[in-house]
Protein backbone atom coordinates (compact mmCIF):
# COMPACT_ATOMS: atom_id res chain seq x y z
CA UNK A 1 0.00 0.00 0.00
CA UNK A 2 1.07 3.30 -1.27
CA UNK A 3 1.92 6.07 1.63
CA UNK A 4 -0.34 9.16 1.62
CA UNK A 5 1.42 12.13 2.11
CA UNK A 6 -1.57 15.12 3.19
CA UNK A 7 -0.29 18.55 2.30
CA UNK A 8 0.26 21.32 -0.32
CA UNK A 9 2.97 21.15 -3.60
CA UNK A 10 3.64 24.61 -2.85
CA UNK A 11 4.19 24.15 1.16
CA UNK A 12 8.17 23.82 1.95
CA UNK A 13 7.53 21.38 4.47
CA UNK A 14 5.39 19.02 2.39
CA UNK A 15 7.78 19.29 -0.47
CA UNK A 16 10.68 18.51 2.11
CA UNK A 17 9.13 15.03 2.87
CA UNK A 18 8.50 14.81 -1.09
CA UNK A 19 12.31 15.36 -2.08
CA UNK A 20 12.66 12.88 0.67
CA UNK A 21 10.40 10.37 -0.86
CA UNK A 22 11.59 10.68 -4.40
CA UNK A 23 15.17 10.29 -2.92
CA UNK A 24 14.33 6.90 -1.21
CA UNK A 25 12.33 6.03 -4.66
CA UNK A 26 9.01 5.59 -2.09
CA UNK A 27 5.73 5.04 -3.65
CA UNK A 28 3.54 7.50 -2.39
CA UNK A 29 -0.44 9.84 -3.13
CA UNK A 30 -0.13 13.38 -2.59
CA UNK A 31 -3.33 14.19 -1.01
CA UNK A 32 -3.82 17.61 -1.35
CA UNK A 33 -5.03 19.94 1.97
CA UNK A 34 -6.64 23.17 0.92
CA UNK A 35 -5.15 25.74 3.04
CA UNK A 36 -7.41 28.82 1.72
CA UNK A 37 -10.59 26.78 2.49
CA UNK A 38 -8.88 26.29 6.49
CA UNK A 39 -9.29 22.46 6.18
CA UNK A 40 -6.05 22.13 7.81
CA UNK A 41 -7.50 23.65 10.98
CA UNK A 42 -10.82 21.45 10.75
CA UNK A 43 -11.51 17.54 11.46
CA UNK A 44 -10.77 15.21 9.86
CA UNK A 45 -7.30 16.93 9.02
CA UNK A 46 -7.01 17.62 13.16
CA UNK A 47 -6.85 14.14 13.73
CA UNK A 48 -3.83 13.43 11.57
CA UNK A 49 -2.19 16.55 13.30
CA UNK A 50 -3.50 18.26 16.35
CA UNK A 51 -1.29 21.32 15.62
CA UNK A 52 -3.14 21.94 12.16
CA UNK A 53 -0.10 22.40 10.41
CA UNK A 54 0.74 20.25 6.64
CA UNK A 55 2.12 17.79 5.76
CA UNK A 56 1.35 14.51 7.81
CA UNK A 57 1.70 11.36 6.38
CA UNK A 58 -0.47 7.66 6.60
CA UNK A 59 1.24 4.59 6.55
CA UNK A 60 -1.10 1.94 7.16
CA UNK A 61 -2.39 2.41 10.72
CA UNK A 62 0.66 4.58 11.84
CA UNK A 63 0.00 8.21 11.08
CA UNK A 64 2.81 11.19 11.55
CA UNK A 65 3.02 14.64 11.55
CA UNK A 66 6.32 17.26 11.65
CA UNK A 67 8.13 17.40 8.55
CA UNK A 68 11.35 16.63 9.91
CA UNK A 69 10.29 13.94 11.55
CA UNK A 70 8.18 12.53 8.45
CA UNK A 71 11.22 12.57 6.67
CA UNK A 72 13.49 10.75 8.99
CA UNK A 73 10.76 7.92 9.66
CA UNK A 74 10.70 8.16 5.77
CA UNK A 75 14.87 8.02 5.50
CA UNK A 76 15.02 5.18 8.49
CA UNK A 77 12.29 2.74 7.32
CA UNK A 78 13.97 2.52 3.54
CA UNK A 79 17.14 2.75 4.51
CA UNK A 80 18.48 -0.04 2.57
CA UNK A 81 16.60 1.66 -0.95
CA UNK A 82 17.75 4.93 -2.75
CA UNK A 83 20.53 6.95 -1.41
CA UNK A 84 21.58 6.55 2.07
CA UNK A 85 20.59 9.83 3.91
CA UNK A 86 20.89 8.90 7.52
CA UNK A 87 24.36 6.92 7.17
CA UNK A 88 22.92 3.88 9.06
CA UNK A 89 26.09 1.61 8.60
CA UNK A 90 28.30 4.30 10.85
CA UNK A 91 27.72 5.54 14.70
CA UNK A 92 29.96 8.48 13.98
CA UNK A 93 28.49 9.49 10.72
CA UNK A 94 25.19 9.55 11.87
CA UNK A 95 25.82 11.21 14.55
CA UNK A 96 27.35 13.87 12.05
CA UNK A 97 24.15 13.93 10.61
CA UNK A 98 21.62 14.31 13.62
CA UNK A 99 23.88 17.58 14.63
CA UNK A 100 23.80 19.53 10.83
CA UNK A 101 19.71 18.26 10.92
CA UNK A 102 19.68 19.97 14.01
CA UNK A 103 21.60 23.38 12.49
CA UNK A 104 19.22 23.57 9.90
CA UNK A 105 16.09 23.17 12.81
CA UNK A 106 17.89 25.74 15.31
CA UNK A 107 19.87 27.68 13.49
CA UNK A 108 19.16 28.43 10.32
CA UNK A 109 15.46 28.03 9.71
CA UNK A 110 14.52 30.65 12.62
CA UNK A 111 16.58 32.71 10.47
CA UNK A 112 15.42 31.98 6.79
CA UNK A 113 11.67 31.47 7.36
CA UNK A 114 10.40 34.88 9.23
CA UNK A 115 12.19 36.21 5.48
CA UNK A 116 10.19 34.00 3.30
CA UNK A 117 7.06 34.54 5.31
CA UNK A 118 7.95 38.57 4.85
CA UNK A 119 8.35 38.26 0.84
CA UNK A 120 5.68 35.47 0.17
CA UNK A 121 2.72 34.67 3.07
CA UNK A 122 2.92 38.94 4.64
CA UNK A 123 1.41 40.09 1.24
CA UNK A 124 -0.97 37.29 0.52
CA UNK A 125 -2.16 38.29 3.80
CA UNK A 126 -2.61 41.95 2.44
CA UNK A 127 0.39 43.29 4.83
CA UNK A 128 3.78 44.61 3.26
CA UNK A 129 6.92 43.19 3.99
CA UNK A 130 8.12 44.42 7.14
CA UNK A 131 11.90 45.47 6.43
CA UNK A 132 12.92 45.55 10.38
CA UNK A 133 12.11 41.92 10.35
CA UNK A 134 13.95 41.29 7.62
CA UNK A 135 17.27 43.23 8.18
CA UNK A 136 17.24 41.67 11.32
CA UNK A 137 16.92 37.85 10.04
CA UNK A 138 19.51 38.59 7.35
CA UNK A 139 22.11 39.46 9.91
CA UNK A 140 21.29 36.21 11.88
CA UNK A 141 21.33 34.26 8.50
CA UNK A 142 24.66 35.88 7.23
CA UNK A 143 26.32 34.53 10.36
CA UNK A 144 24.74 31.38 10.07
CA UNK A 145 26.08 30.88 6.46
CA UNK A 146 29.51 32.41 7.48
CA UNK A 147 29.53 29.27 9.61
CA UNK A 148 28.68 27.09 6.67
CA UNK A 149 31.13 28.79 4.21
CA UNK A 150 33.73 27.30 6.34
CA UNK A 151 32.11 23.64 7.40
CA UNK A 152 31.58 23.75 3.41
CA UNK A 153 35.44 24.90 2.74
CA UNK A 154 36.03 21.50 4.58
CA UNK A 155 33.69 18.73 3.35
CA UNK A 156 31.52 18.50 0.32
CA UNK A 157 28.10 18.64 1.84
CA UNK A 158 27.23 19.65 5.87
CA UNK A 159 27.90 16.62 7.79
CA UNK A 160 30.79 15.29 5.76
CA UNK A 161 31.63 14.08 2.25
CA UNK A 162 27.97 12.66 1.50
CA UNK A 163 24.99 14.17 0.69
CA UNK A 164 22.55 13.74 3.56
CA UNK A 165 18.65 14.41 4.98
CA UNK A 166 21.02 17.53 6.73
CA UNK A 167 21.09 19.15 3.44
CA UNK A 168 17.76 18.13 2.09
CA UNK A 169 16.36 19.31 5.16
CA UNK A 170 17.41 23.32 3.78
CA UNK A 171 16.22 22.43 0.38
CA UNK A 172 12.50 23.87 -0.03
CA UNK A 173 12.91 27.05 1.98
CA UNK A 174 16.18 28.14 0.61
CA UNK A 175 14.20 27.02 -3.17
CA UNK A 176 12.06 30.25 -2.29
CA UNK A 177 14.57 32.42 -0.19
CA UNK A 178 16.33 32.43 -3.68
CA UNK A 179 13.60 33.82 -5.32
CA UNK A 180 13.77 37.27 -2.75
CA UNK A 181 16.36 39.86 -3.11
CA UNK A 182 18.31 38.31 -0.17
CA UNK A 183 19.39 35.77 -2.47
CA UNK A 184 23.22 37.29 -2.39
CA UNK A 185 24.04 36.06 1.25
CA UNK A 186 23.88 32.28 -1.00
CA UNK A 187 25.51 33.69 -3.98
CA UNK A 188 28.47 35.72 -2.34
CA UNK A 189 29.37 33.09 -0.45
CA UNK A 190 31.58 30.23 -2.97
CA UNK A 191 31.26 27.44 -0.96
CA UNK A 192 27.46 28.14 -0.22
CA UNK A 193 26.79 28.78 -3.82
CA UNK A 194 28.29 25.26 -5.10
CA UNK A 195 26.49 23.16 -2.33
CA UNK A 196 23.56 25.00 -3.14
CA UNK A 197 23.49 24.42 -7.04
CA UNK A 198 24.40 20.87 -5.95
CA UNK A 199 21.70 20.02 -3.71
CA UNK A 200 19.15 21.60 -5.56
CA UNK A 201 20.39 20.39 -9.29
CA UNK A 202 19.12 16.31 -7.40
CA UNK A 203 16.84 14.97 -9.29
CA UNK A 204 14.88 14.44 -6.62
CA UNK A 205 14.80 17.67 -5.65
CA UNK A 206 13.61 18.62 -9.70
CA UNK A 207 10.71 16.53 -9.48
CA UNK A 208 9.42 18.61 -6.58
CA UNK A 209 10.94 22.26 -7.10
CA UNK A 210 8.60 21.85 -10.66
CA UNK A 211 5.41 22.33 -8.40
CA UNK A 212 7.28 25.35 -6.08
CA UNK A 213 6.28 28.03 -8.42
CA UNK A 214 4.30 30.19 -5.71
CA UNK A 215 4.27 33.72 -6.63
CA UNK A 216 5.48 33.22 -10.63
CA UNK A 217 1.82 32.27 -11.90
CA UNK A 218 -0.72 34.75 -12.57
CA UNK A 219 -3.31 33.44 -9.94
CA UNK B 1 37.89 6.09 27.76
CA UNK B 2 35.18 8.61 29.16
CA UNK B 3 32.71 11.47 27.27
CA UNK B 4 33.72 14.61 27.84
CA UNK B 5 30.81 17.35 28.16
CA UNK B 6 31.65 21.07 27.74
CA UNK B 7 29.09 23.19 29.43
CA UNK B 8 27.31 24.45 32.53
CA UNK B 9 25.15 22.52 35.26
CA UNK B 10 23.24 25.40 35.35
CA UNK B 11 22.25 25.38 31.31
CA UNK B 12 19.35 23.76 30.72
CA UNK B 13 20.87 22.07 26.96
CA UNK B 14 23.70 20.66 29.03
CA UNK B 15 21.30 18.93 31.47
CA UNK B 16 19.28 18.16 28.79
CA UNK B 17 22.23 15.70 27.76
CA UNK B 18 23.75 15.17 31.08
CA UNK B 19 19.88 13.24 31.78
CA UNK B 20 20.14 11.49 28.90
CA UNK B 21 23.49 10.28 29.84
CA UNK B 22 22.59 9.24 33.43
CA UNK B 23 19.30 7.54 31.71
CA UNK B 24 21.78 5.19 30.06
CA UNK B 25 23.89 5.06 32.97
CA UNK B 26 26.90 6.22 30.81
CA UNK B 27 30.11 7.68 32.16
CA UNK B 28 31.36 11.16 31.51
CA UNK B 29 32.94 13.98 32.62
CA UNK B 30 31.46 17.59 32.66
CA UNK B 31 33.84 19.92 31.80
CA UNK B 32 32.60 23.45 32.99
CA UNK B 33 32.50 26.53 30.33
CA UNK B 34 32.64 29.90 31.77
CA UNK B 35 29.95 31.56 30.39
CA UNK B 36 30.31 34.78 32.28
CA UNK B 37 34.01 34.99 31.02
CA UNK B 38 32.59 34.06 27.13
CA UNK B 39 34.36 31.14 26.71
CA UNK B 40 31.93 29.70 24.67
CA UNK B 41 32.25 32.14 21.82
CA UNK B 42 35.98 32.14 21.43
CA UNK B 43 38.68 29.43 20.88
CA UNK B 44 39.12 26.74 21.51
CA UNK B 45 34.96 26.14 22.39
CA UNK B 46 34.18 27.85 19.39
CA UNK B 47 36.66 24.49 17.53
CA UNK B 48 33.70 22.25 19.34
CA UNK B 49 30.75 24.39 18.46
CA UNK B 50 31.38 27.02 15.70
CA UNK B 51 27.59 28.70 16.61
CA UNK B 52 29.07 29.35 20.67
CA UNK B 53 26.47 27.63 22.17
CA UNK B 54 26.81 25.09 25.08
CA UNK B 55 26.90 22.49 24.88
CA UNK B 56 29.76 20.02 23.23
CA UNK B 57 30.78 16.53 23.22
CA UNK B 58 34.01 14.77 22.61
CA UNK B 59 33.65 11.14 22.27
CA UNK B 60 37.58 10.29 21.24
CA UNK B 61 37.99 11.78 18.13
CA UNK B 62 34.30 13.12 17.40
CA UNK B 63 33.09 16.03 18.53
CA UNK B 64 29.35 17.20 18.42
CA UNK B 65 27.75 19.77 19.53
CA UNK B 66 23.41 21.02 19.70
CA UNK B 67 22.04 19.16 22.67
CA UNK B 68 18.99 17.23 21.16
CA UNK B 69 21.30 15.59 18.54
CA UNK B 70 23.87 15.21 21.34
CA UNK B 71 21.69 13.31 23.37
CA UNK B 72 20.19 11.61 19.90
CA UNK B 73 23.81 9.99 19.69
CA UNK B 74 24.29 8.98 23.25
CA UNK B 75 20.77 7.46 23.25
CA UNK B 76 21.43 5.58 19.67
CA UNK B 77 25.29 4.35 21.07
CA UNK B 78 23.76 3.16 24.33
CA UNK B 79 20.91 1.48 22.93
CA UNK B 80 21.24 -1.55 24.68
CA UNK B 81 22.04 -0.21 28.08
CA UNK B 82 19.72 1.76 30.69
CA UNK B 83 16.16 2.79 29.37
CA UNK B 84 15.00 2.46 25.84
CA UNK B 85 14.37 6.54 25.16
CA UNK B 86 14.29 5.65 21.04
CA UNK B 87 12.33 2.21 21.29
CA UNK B 88 15.16 1.33 18.43
CA UNK B 89 13.23 -2.39 18.11
CA UNK B 90 10.40 -0.48 16.68
CA UNK B 91 9.99 1.00 13.67
CA UNK B 92 6.79 2.94 14.44
CA UNK B 93 7.25 3.45 17.89
CA UNK B 94 10.77 4.80 16.95
CA UNK B 95 8.55 7.21 14.56
CA UNK B 96 6.33 8.49 17.29
CA UNK B 97 9.11 9.36 19.45
CA UNK B 98 10.42 11.41 16.24
CA UNK B 99 7.06 12.91 15.95
CA UNK B 100 7.38 14.43 19.76
CA UNK B 101 10.93 14.96 19.41
CA UNK B 102 10.14 17.26 17.06
CA UNK B 103 7.12 18.69 18.52
CA UNK B 104 9.15 19.59 21.59
CA UNK B 105 11.64 21.73 18.84
CA UNK B 106 9.07 23.34 16.74
CA UNK B 107 5.91 24.06 19.19
CA UNK B 108 7.07 23.88 23.12
CA UNK B 109 10.57 25.43 22.52
CA UNK B 110 9.34 28.54 20.79
CA UNK B 111 6.80 29.15 22.90
CA UNK B 112 8.94 28.24 26.85
CA UNK B 113 11.82 29.59 25.93
CA UNK B 114 11.00 33.27 25.71
CA UNK B 115 9.05 33.13 28.82
CA UNK B 116 12.56 31.96 30.66
CA UNK B 117 14.27 33.95 28.92
CA UNK B 118 12.60 36.59 30.39
CA UNK B 119 12.25 35.91 33.81
CA UNK B 120 15.65 34.64 34.25
CA UNK B 121 18.20 36.07 31.83
CA UNK B 122 16.69 39.45 31.39
CA UNK B 123 17.14 40.17 34.78
CA UNK B 124 20.86 39.05 35.03
CA UNK B 125 21.80 41.22 31.50
CA UNK B 126 19.64 44.54 33.77
CA UNK B 127 16.57 44.58 31.93
CA UNK B 128 13.21 43.83 33.62
CA UNK B 129 10.75 40.81 32.08
CA UNK B 130 8.91 42.08 29.03
CA UNK B 131 5.14 41.61 29.68
CA UNK B 132 4.18 41.85 26.41
CA UNK B 133 6.56 38.88 25.38
CA UNK B 134 5.48 36.67 28.42
CA UNK B 135 1.56 37.10 27.79
CA UNK B 136 2.51 36.41 23.56
CA UNK B 137 4.24 32.92 24.73
CA UNK B 138 2.03 32.19 27.69
CA UNK B 139 -0.93 32.14 25.10
CA UNK B 140 1.29 30.25 22.55
CA UNK B 141 2.33 27.72 25.24
CA UNK B 142 -1.32 26.78 26.46
CA UNK B 143 -2.79 25.99 22.91
CA UNK B 144 0.07 23.59 23.17
CA UNK B 145 -0.25 22.22 26.58
CA UNK B 146 -4.17 21.46 25.50
CA UNK B 147 -2.59 19.58 22.72
CA UNK B 148 -0.42 17.61 25.11
CA UNK B 149 -3.30 17.21 27.57
CA UNK B 150 -5.12 15.18 25.16
CA UNK B 151 -2.83 13.51 23.78
CA UNK B 152 -1.46 12.97 27.45
CA UNK B 153 -4.71 11.32 28.44
CA UNK B 154 -4.61 8.78 25.88
CA UNK B 155 -1.12 7.53 26.71
CA UNK B 156 0.87 7.85 29.72
CA UNK B 157 3.88 9.65 27.78
CA UNK B 158 4.35 11.43 24.70
CA UNK B 159 4.94 9.18 22.00
CA UNK B 160 3.09 6.12 23.90
CA UNK B 161 3.38 4.48 26.70
CA UNK B 162 6.82 4.14 27.15
CA UNK B 163 9.28 6.68 28.45
CA UNK B 164 11.25 8.31 25.81
CA UNK B 165 13.56 10.98 24.38
CA UNK B 166 10.60 12.99 23.59
CA UNK B 167 9.12 13.10 27.27
CA UNK B 168 12.96 13.66 28.24
CA UNK B 169 13.62 16.54 26.04
CA UNK B 170 11.01 18.80 27.76
CA UNK B 171 12.46 18.19 31.57
CA UNK B 172 15.41 21.13 31.81
CA UNK B 173 13.45 24.16 30.25
CA UNK B 174 10.06 22.99 32.13
CA UNK B 175 12.00 23.04 35.50
CA UNK B 176 12.79 26.23 35.24
CA UNK B 177 9.18 27.20 34.04
CA UNK B 178 8.22 25.70 37.19
CA UNK B 179 9.45 28.37 39.09
CA UNK B 180 8.35 31.17 37.28
CA UNK B 181 4.56 32.87 38.41
CA UNK B 182 3.27 30.71 34.67
CA UNK B 183 3.93 27.52 36.45
CA UNK B 184 -0.07 27.32 36.51
CA UNK B 185 -0.22 26.30 32.96
CA UNK B 186 0.92 22.72 33.62
CA UNK B 187 -0.87 22.56 37.25
CA UNK B 188 -3.80 23.49 36.18
CA UNK B 189 -3.99 20.62 33.42
CA UNK B 190 -4.31 17.52 34.93
CA UNK B 191 -2.71 15.44 32.54
CA UNK B 192 -0.08 17.58 31.58
CA UNK B 193 0.31 17.98 35.92
CA UNK B 194 0.73 14.30 36.32
CA UNK B 195 3.57 13.52 33.45
CA UNK B 196 5.49 16.22 34.32
CA UNK B 197 5.59 14.89 38.10
CA UNK B 198 6.52 11.56 36.69
CA UNK B 199 8.84 12.39 33.94
CA UNK B 200 10.25 15.17 36.76
CA UNK B 201 11.03 12.50 39.67
CA UNK B 202 12.83 9.98 37.45
CA UNK B 203 16.31 9.83 39.12
CA UNK B 204 18.33 10.53 35.85
CA UNK B 205 16.54 13.93 35.85
CA UNK B 206 17.14 14.60 39.91
CA UNK B 207 20.57 14.51 40.21
CA UNK B 208 20.71 17.19 37.84
CA UNK B 209 18.04 19.20 39.17
CA UNK B 210 19.83 19.15 42.51
CA UNK B 211 22.59 21.33 40.20
CA UNK B 212 19.92 23.50 39.00
CA UNK B 213 19.04 26.43 41.49
CA UNK B 214 19.58 29.11 39.23
CA UNK B 215 18.34 32.12 41.14
CA UNK B 216 17.80 30.57 44.70
CA UNK B 217 20.99 30.77 45.80
CA UNK B 218 22.43 34.17 47.55
CA UNK B 219 25.03 34.59 44.80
Amino acid sequence: MALKLYGAALSPCTSRVMTCLHEKEADFELVPVDLFAGEHKQLPFLAKNPFGQIPALEDGDLSLFESRAIAAYVAEKFKETGNDLIRHQSLKEAAEVKVWMEVESQQYHPAISPIIFQFFAAPLQGYAPDQAIIDENTEKLGKVLDVYEDKLGRTKYLAGDFYSLADLFHLSFTYYFMKTPCAHLINERPHVKAWWEDISSRPAFQKVASAMNFGEKGN
